[in-house]
Order: C-alpha cells, then structure tokens, then sequence
C-alpha cells in the first residue's frame, strides 16, 4: 500500500469494530433495535461488521445502497431514510422480487402517499416522517395522523409506522441539552405512532436516532429502534461536540505531500476540495478544525497542522515554523482525519483500504457512491 | 427521462458546444493553442467537443482522466496539471506503452523532480510549475531555474517547459483587475521560460490558463498554450464574476420536489450536499446564490429560489410566499444550477443526462471521477 497512488480513505477495522460494539451496547442498554445507517460507510463489509458479523437491520440513503446490501445479503429489512418519490418504485419492487427484501419507505405529505400509490405495482411498507425539531422534512407531530390516513388508505401501501430525526442535536455540545432533544425526537416519534393507533391504524414501527441523540438518550421508552451512522467512523466534527475521542477516530485520508511553499509558509498536499469535501461542520465548536487535521502517517498520532485552504485537489496546510519542511518533506504522506467523515468518504474514493488493528493492509472494500 | 430517478446532471449539448467554440476563437485570437481542462467534466464526448468533435490537446487533474482520454483516444497529448509523485508513474508509463500518449507531468521542487527520477523507468516530460501570484503550488519565478536544473539534470526526465496557473483572478470581478492578473499569470511563465532557455536549457511548452485570465488577457506573447476548463459548462460562480451570462450554463442538476415544510415556509428537494456538494465560491460576489439557484424543469428560466441549507440527500429552499407549494407541488422537478460546477459535477452521479439544443435526450456520457 505504500507505493500506492494518493489520495486513498483509510479505514482502522479495529475502530471500527470497537465503535460498532459500542452502538450496538447501547442500543441494547435502551431496550431497542439497532438499525445503522449507512449513508456514510455505504459499505456492505461496513454494514456485516456493525452488526458483529451477521447481516441486520440497515438503513440507507439511496436506493443504489439498499441494492448493493440485499445483493450481498449484508441486509434483508432495510429503511429507505430519505423521503420516497415514484421514480424509486420500480427499483424498489425489483429489490423484493429478486431478493425477498423488506424496504420501508418514508414520506411526509399525504400528497407523496397518494403519488406513490398511483405508481406501485406492488405492496410497499411505509412510515410517516415526523419532524421534531430539525425543520427538514417530516410532518409536524400533530400533521402525522393525516400522512397516515392517506397511507392507510392506499391500495398499494402499507403503514409500517413512524419515523424522525433529531438532527437539531447537531446545533450543540452540550450534554444536558443533547438529552433535551434526544427527548423530543423520542416524545414526537411516540405521539405520533399513539395517535395513529388512537385512530385505529397500525403503527408497529418507531424508529428515531440520531448519533447525538442516540448517545445521549435518558430512556427511549416507546420506541422500537434507532439509527445512527456516522458514529461507525466518527469525524472530527463528533469530536468537536465532545461525542468521541481521537483514538476512535476510524477513517483518515492517506495524502502525499507534494509541496512546499515557503514563501507562504505552508505544505501543499494532494488532498484538496474532492478528497476533503468542502464540509467545515465541525468548525461550528473547534474553528481551528478547518478542512481537516494532519496525523503521523504510521502512528496517527495527532499534528498540530490543519488543512486550510482547498482547491480541487490541492490542500494548503500551514505550518506553525520551518522545521516541518524538513519533518514532512516532498513526497512523504500524511493521515488528513476529515472534518466530516461522510462527505469526505463521498469523494469518489472507490474504495476504503482496509488496516487491521497494528496498521498492516487487512483489504479493500468497495463503496457505493452516488444514485444511480 | 421524465420518469428517471433524480437527482440527475443535465448538460445542455448546444450550450457546451457554444461554450467550446467560444473558447477557441479566443485561444486562436491571442495566438495560443488551446489545451483544455477536463477536471469539471471528466468525460471523453466533452473533450472530443471541446475541439470540434477531434481529438485535441488536454489537460487533466487526475490520472484515471487521462487513462480515460488516452483509451478513448480523445487526447493523445496530455497535461497533468497537478504535481507529479512516484506512485503516480507506473500509469504514466503503461498509457505510454499502451497507447503512445504524450504525458507531460509538473512539478514545483528538484526534490519531486529527483525522486521523479529514481523511480521512473522510462522517459517523462516534465514542466516547471512556477506560482505566478496564486500562492498554491509553483515555484516563484526566481525559483524556476533551480528546478529546471533538477528536471534537466536527471537520467529519464526531460525539461519541456513551464507552466503556471493564475488561480488569484477568482478574487475579483472586476476587469481591469483580471486583465492585471492575466499579465502577472503570462509575465511568470514567460520570464521563467526565458531564465531557463538563457541558461541553456530547452523550455518549448509555455503553458498558462485560468477560465478569468483568458478571457481577460490582453495578448499572450512569448506563451505557447492556455488551458481552461469550467468555462466549457459555466456555473453560478463564474456568472457572479461577470464571466457568464444565465443563458450559458450548461451543467444543471435536475431535483425532486420531495417535500414541503410549510411551518418553516421552505421547498425540501432530493438535491442535498452531495448532489450540490458544499461550494460556496459564488457567494463572494453573489451571496444571494447560497448552493445554487432553482430553474423551471423544462423551460430553465431563473426562478427566484435558492437552496438555502444542505444536508446529505435534502435541500431547503424558503419560498417568498404559500403560492411556490402550488407552482411546485410535492413531487414536481426543478433544476437547480449549480454554484461550482466542479464539485457539484464530481457529487456521484456517474454520468450526464445530455440534451440537445431543444431539451430533448440526447444519450448519456459517462463521467470519470475519483483517483483510483
């Protein structure tokens, strides 16, 4: 791997273990299902291994994630997260016929219901978003009993349930606070499914999460699962609202130095704008952060050095005196830990390269980008 | 194409061909040939256009594009814009073996040049890259020689010349300033070439370009080529430094409708951070443009929306008034343009949807993203 072309993701399979464990400790700890999403490993090894070995529960962001994980069998019951559209029926109909794959769906206006009925061909699981707090999408709580009848009254769909996102815990480090929404994501999610099953409708489904909210939840009473993905990798921006440590930080960017300007008193690497993404999230608690912050290339160990600026493939990293000319000269590597892991594993990487826990090359799994 | 799943990239065949047409004429006008840069599209039908539909000079960031243009036989003459590093030079030699392309790498220090050397086993051309104002990657002008040497001096490298890129005229909008930046850009590369042919050594390749400085420059004398790349599709960026005009851009996503957040008065669509990816450039001189501008599905007028917020798959746009839930109802398309054509382009989409002149198919052109 050392002769390799850069820049390449680096993924440390024991972190990545140890995160899972830790996730799945939890959820078990709060009395529910563990259903991982993947929009950020988009992974099918990445989604065996969350699950200790054996295929489970998956969520996804795409329809080309929910194929490549029932192709591999990695999953059979996957939640589609991101609001369905009739365009994605035949892909979702050719899924359970080709591998018997439970998909539910998510929607959040009776108008999306009604479109997605007119287009099936087949039965389709649905849950009702519910927006409790983030303001993205979901229906407000007390606007989930109308998206319900309109499900449940459908020919082709059937109501599975209720569905949100506190993705607002985003918006804080503080723990008392992440409890707060962790609160109201579970409180939203279980009102909604009493008042559909107050109307006589079936709402076996409670699915909530967030990485926040699900590390931070005092109880989860009512609900049946949670989700939680990036959690997997960790990022320096779940670092920055004190969620994980360095030492469990799983995903890095193995970049080569190929430059040095003194004059401006900075590395150039061939890590820039593709291979970081321009996603400065964690900047919100840790400015310094900026694009992304250097390691040792062998150990990981931590540098005091960030990328600043980014180009399409150029990442300029200052450097605090002269002496890091001669530290990380032209042509040496350097780990880049990301700002946000799921952007930048978005890159267009291909692949991850795979280290075992001593750092020596333990496989290259393929990811699986993009829509279609 | 109506009933495909979206987000999609559309490309506007008319525009791009008008675009490219527009870009010869001026690299013909200031004497130079034009080497156009395929970093924004990736694609081998793009570059074949950009020369009138032969095969052409090219400029590339990555080396799995010039594999594509060299096995397509789109470019048999290629410049790999950015520094050249060891690992990269087993490619480089099996596209020359397998395909006689012309390769020239770029380097800014004589250690990548002698570490260039050691692990070359054939001949590579090589240019220096001198830093004409940009403070990225190059050399400054005085440094040129010293790296010619390092180039001129070893055993499988041979000096080709110079190039630079003057990547500071995207700091203003104002004409008079990009012509003063096209001139800094042609002075650096003219009076490193002239250093180095004054000490003896060949330097036949002149190579400068920014999509800015061409259109800006007042004559190119002494400069051989000029490269230039977004300008073949345009995006929102280009158009707020008075680049462009809304009826040249050429590279549109095509979104879904997928939701409508009436409490926070906002259109939700399928065209999140990684249909749009996180690019602000435009915003320094248009912050109304934020990740990009909404269109009519079918007509492409301006409309006067934008997505506001990004998360991974979802894209808020605040509506001025309840009337846009009737002109864009759940489920309905729009196109969004893009802020950076780049980075929204690379977001994962594996291909373009081309349409011709009229807005009807047009076939599908793949694109070639990543490193690996």
């Amino acid at each position: 791997m050392e002769a390799a072309d850069t820049p390449r993701l680096r993924l440390d399979r024991a972190r990545l273990e140890a995160n899972a464990a830790r996730l799945r400790a939890r959820a078990a700890a709060l009395g529910v299902a563990f259903r991982p999403h993947f929009k950020t490993a988009k992974s099918v090894e990445v989604a065996r291994l969350s699950h200790g070995g054996a295929p489970g529960p998956a969520t996804v962001s795409t329809m080309k994630e929910a194929e490549a994980l029932a192709a591999s069998e990695a999953a059979a019951d996957i939640l589609l997260a991101a609001t369905a559209i009739p365009a994605r029926l035949p892909r979702a109909e050719a899924l359970a016929r080709a591998h018997g794959t439970r998909l539910l769906l998510v929607v959040d206006s009776p108008e999306m219901a009604r479109q997605l009925d007119e287009a099936a061909t087949a039965a389709h699981e649905v849950l009702v978003e519910v927006d409790c707090g983030e303001h993205r999408a979901g229906v407000p709580p007390e606007g989930a009993l109308a998206v319900a009848r309109a499900i449940h009254g459908a020919r082709r769909l059937r109501l599975a349930g209720v569905m949100t996102h506190g993705g607002h815990s985003y918006a804080t480090d503080d723990p008392a606070r992440l409890a707060a929404v962790a609160e109201e994501e579970r409180a939203a999610a279980v009102a909604a499914a009493e008042a559909i099953r107050g109307a006589g409708m079936p709402a076996p489904v409670v699915s909530v999460g967030s990485t926040p909210t699900l590390l931070h939840a005092r109880h989860l009473e009512g609900v049946t699962e949670v989700r939680a993905g990036v959690s997997l990798f960790w990022d320096l921006a779940q670092m920055s609202r004190g969620l994980c440590g360095w030492e469990e930080l799983a995903l890095s960017v193995v970049s080569t130095v190929i430059g040095h300007n003194r004059a401006a008193g900075a590395l150039i690497l061939d890590a820039g704008a593709l291979a970081l993404s321009k996603d400065v999230t964690a900047n919100a608690f840790a400015p310094e952060t900026a694009y992304g912050r250097l390691a040792d290339a062998e150990t990981g160990a931590a540098l005091p050095l960030h990328v600043t600026i980014v180009h399409q493939e150029h990442g300029t990293v200052p450097v605090p005196d002269p002496s890091w000319f001669g530290r990380l000269p032209v042509g040496s590597r350097v780990r880049v830990y990301p700002n946000h892991a799921c952007l930048t594993a978005a890159g267009g990487y291909g692949a991850y390269d795979v280290v075992d826990g001593a750092g020596r090359p333990a496989g290259r799994w393929a990811r699986v980008d993009g829509w279609h």
